[in-house]
């Protein structure tokens, strides 16, 4: 057998984890309106009620959808370069989808309440999916053979944005430990984590 | 690195937001369902008293499943040039699927009852969809590198049937203010707006 | 534009109706579980109880999962030819999509009881479907534009044997309306009607 | 019509029979944390509370989640080589997909307790799950026009592996029968039984 069929061969096992990963992510992303479809106005509620009442259970969705399609948008972004996968970069991968799977559970923890502790184990899944983010790139990285030319120094790039993503939500982490409300608006320290993180990139990329 | 494989690379990237765009449309379109399936009958209960009693509900399936088939198809016709997309196009994508996640909620809420502001609500997500189909067309038109040659006319087309959606669900909104149930049925009016959209698209067709 | 590129965006255009089908499907198939996970073994219960309990809703799951993994065959059979596809089929497959996502809520009735005219319910969901089977193949039996060469005939063998289908689903509808039990095991007659159906084209065949 | 078209279109077959299993395991693997989404904290819980309160469906999640996952990986393994498929592989797979999306129905029950036969359930469930891996991998490493050329060997090796995994598994399921925990901790079995499989099926490519 040539080479070349075996190559192809492999390009269709790394879309298949791709197309796999799009599906659970697709289905997670979706399941967090679910409790929100159990809500049954009382006899003459009007909407200002409803939502007033659930203003929690819809900041939540609203804050889950927005973590869970810009996590989506970090994955897609890391694996393009992807040609061919091995069973190491599957079982990391695998971790990840678990952790995007297992966000509707803290996500409806903290519909309910922020305090007892729940800010921070629904900020402290998030860091587990970040530090996943990390990893896999980090492989990708060190592992040009995974990926196409060119790949690797963009692969670095998600390392260093990886890691400033890790930084910002470990902040928001420790926070949340004195403060639940504020360690969630910690969470947006994401934003300027990356564009600090394109700034140093762009620096390497001259130096390079 | 030539400009072939980059191309190549580009569209493989459009075609996973289109994939995953489809996973979360099938999903929504499916999880309608749900509330129908937590009907148990009361002894002795016939079919008819099922029906009869649960009539809204079945009524916001049929209507809903309905609108997200309609959506999807526009969304297929107004993606399908796309070889290529950027992050402001997956930025509108990603806001326009939050929109059709939404849907099941306003859905459960008028499968109870639409007085209350709750046809509103639901008229009012439909209107933030079509304005996202006017964004995703709007900008499709006026960046022909994102698209197929020729499909510029195409996006433009949709522009107009897009503009022309929005006047009719903005008009349902109105009435819905008055009366909920003239409201629902206002959406209706999106029948002959799609039929004065094509006749204005064949006239600036002509002229062009 | 020449016409390669806009045959090749058609056939791109099929597969994503396709996807989104099996998207749609998949989902069906899987949410049939629901109900029995929300089982809750009393205390002190054993497997044996919770199976002789709720052996309606085992039952339900095992005929609904059966039967959508047939139709899913027999749609992957049906569409197998489709290089392009016009709005009028896909219009057509939104209702052949909607009949399958209903399919779970009368499967919940049956698994809490079949008399009252659920069985009817459920058989009469079942013969929606095929008759929507029906109407796809003979619509790309006769527009062999849709299809591959070749595939008209395939096409026309999917006609006679939907429409034996049709017969024994609507012999099995007849027979519940006086025996709802009976009704439901009447569903067995679509075996001895897919063997005369695949005689019936056998001979055809011959003939042609 | 000649070989290479049909060839082709059999390809596009056999693809399209793996991105519907590959949703459908995608959406069982996420439908395990639904459970754990209706939990609502009592007044003034904390995250411990809940934690110690939902071990056991915290348990069942990870538990199912790592199988699920694990059946994905070998199922992914299994299809690779096929390049076309036949109505029995067909009628394979959809039972192995029953038992998948049969799963989350025995998680549930472990969830609220392995005594009175459910965790030998949720094991015998497990085992049908592999004995169909066994019958889908015998049947390709028999079926060699079913595979590209090389890939009977692979099959074979899947053969050793599955039938490992169904000794491992039938002696978890004999211990469930005395003592339930220690037989849901028999499944760590699957690791050693993977080593050997490994080793029998090095030696037997030197035999060769």
């Amino acid at each position: 057998m040539g080479s070349e069929p075996e190559a192809s061969e492999r390009e269709a096992s790394a879309d298949r984890i791709i197309a796999f990963s799009d599906g659970v992510v697709a289905i997670a992303i979706t399941l967090l309106i679910l409790p929100l479809t159990e809500i049954h106005p009382a006899e003459g509620a009007t909407l200002a009620d409803i939502i007033v009442e659930n203003r929690a259970a819809l900041g939540a969705f609203a804050l889950s959808f927005a973590v869970i399609a810009n996590y989506w948008t970090i994955h897609h972004d890391v694996f393009r370069p992807l040609r061919r996968h091995d069973a190491r970069i599957g079982l990391l991968n695998m971790f990840w989808l678990a952790a995007i799977v297992f966000l509707p559970f803290p996500t409806a923890l903290i519909a309910d309440g922020i305090d007892g502790g729940f800010a921070a184990f629904y900020i402290g899944t998030l860091l587990v999916v970040s530090v996943l983010n990390l990893l896999i790139a980090n492989y990708l990285a060190h592992d040009p053979e995974l990926t196409d030319r060119e790949a690797t120094a963009e692969s670095r790039r998600h390392v260093v944005a990886s890691a400033f993503s890790v930084g910002a939500i470990l902040i928001a982490l420790i926070i949340s430990l004195f403060s639940p409300s504020l360690g969630l608006f910690g969470l947006l320290l994401l934003f300027p984590a990356q564009v600090i993180a394109g700034r140093v990139n762009r620096v390497g990329q001259v130096n390079a």
